[in-house]
């Protein structure tokens, strides 16, 4: 079923990624096929997938994957909890409902192993960006124009030393941190709404015009599957964080996804802030044996 | 300075305490004198109030109290990060521009102790709730009519060791567990943002109408100061709970004021909701030596 000629299966959720890494693996001459999940996957990457199909589908996504016979299979985009309408859609054949509940009531992490261990019992090979295109993830150092000062730098350290505390408890990817005060930690809201709150308390204390203060710092967690839901950041992180007042977003190297990585840089420049890879020391190691 | 058969002085800040605090006082045939922060006091508050001045004012602050010689002062009601007004009508003599802006780059929990080592610099007795009006903290047990179950009371055990865990980041003294899943910790935003936060996210994911899920757990800071900042609940605190789909609210007990404890209840009884004291085990011990 897996044979290595296959191409490279991609199960494509939301946002940009899964778009940007189709390219990538196309540009490195490596086949791909796109199934599209209905309701999460942008609508030009809809106009380019193989297939589009409900997010609890499970047995038309093994239909289609049993058909492209793929080398791997790699899970592309936000494919969080799904919403209503996705659920009212779809019956699963090898979960009951109840199973399902079960999953949704966890974290968005037990929810993505849960389909990993899926795919896994039907003979596919699941992989992650870092083996299909690490050329996606965040460098290590300075990246853009900008440098962190000393007093940044220990923010950052309290953010990553506060996100592998929690890491344990299946939230966040995400903190912010101001001097040396957490300022806020990153719920299933995400790191957009997170931001638009720090923006809000801001506003609120501060007199206008405060000078920037804060950190964004964004890791996996501890111990998490590194094949699914890395955390990421790109130009739009940047333009939420210069809104929220932040002096800058640091990401543990490796292991953040960068999406389109010079628009990236030229916002982050453009906007005054730095973007720091930060060596993901304690950060976990997932079940890619890497 | 501090005569045994002073007043005790009410520095108020915003919300019900202080107001509460006063009567318990006064019922209990004890002097009291009111000094309300204008901008945080409530109007009723302000009216009933001996003095009412600027929160950054400490010289006045510091005049108010010679003039009225307490036996002790104690701080109700919030008085966190001074708002810009605050800051601009006001300045220090005691401590500069500097020290103060340093004070304020950091928790809240690490402002208020800057306050209180103010007041104690000065020769004032600080003294806290607890040693007050006992009775305006939450018992231990069930408070109304409706039970917790076994799932109910491991998301509470959940939030209480993930609160115990953070505790070092003076960050939150609250958190929302749903079944096994952390949803939201409590940020500089306060409880009923956060309790916005989850009926935000409730909406986005669940069925409609979807079963009621999850409880929120407020307890101090481990290690903080319990003569300042206790968390609170109050009848709002059920509405809003209510509106985000909880079954209840987990407080610990003797450490958690419960603001109009009639009321409460009722109001918790009415919208079907539990109200948990739970022995704040691991909770730290402040100043006051209790």
């Amino acid at each position: 079923m897996q044979p290595q000629s296959g191409p490279i299966a991609i199960l494509a959720g939301s946002g940009r990624f899964p778009e940007l890494l189709a390219d990538t693996l196309r540009g490195a001459g490596r086949a791909c096929r796109i199934l599209a999940f209905r309701g999460f996957a942008d609508s030009t990457l809809r106009r380019r997938a193989d297939a589009a199909v409900d997010l609890l589908d499970v047995k038309r996504v093994l239909a289609c994957l049993r058909e492209w016979a793929p080398s791997a299979v790699t899970l592309a985009g936000g494919v969080h909890r799904p919403k209503p309408s996705a659920v009212l859609n779809a019956f699963s054949i090898l979960r009951n409902r109840r199973e399902l509940a079960e999953l949704m009531g966890r974290g968005d992490d037990q929810l993505l192993r849960g389909v990993v261990e899926l795919l896994e019992e039907q003979g596919h090979s699941v992989v992650g960006a870092r083996d299909l295109a690490p050329e996606l993830l965040a460098s290590p150092g300075r990246q853009g124009a900008h440098e962190p000062t000393a007093d940044d730098l220990r923010a950052v350290q309290l953010g990553m030393r506060l996100l592998t505390d929690i890491s344990a408890y299946d939230i966040g990817q995400g903190v912010v941190v101001a001097d040396e005060r957490v300022v806020a930690i990153e719920g299933p809201e995400g790191t957009d709404r997170m931001l638009a709150r720090v923006r809000g308390l801001r506003r609120s204390w501060s007199l206008s015009p405060a000078p920037r203060a804060g950190v964004l710092v964004k890791m996996p967690k501890k111990g998490q599957d590194l094949r699914i839901d890395l955390p990421a950041v790109g130009p739009r992180t940047f333009v939420r964080a210069a809104k929220a007042g932040l002096r800058g977003v640091a990401v543990a190297s490796g292991v953040t996804l960068v999406l389109d990585r010079e628009e990236t840089v030229r916002t982050a420049d453009r906007l005054g802030l730095f973007l720091l890879g930060v060596d993901g020391l304690g950060v976990g190691v997932g079940g890619d044996g890497a």
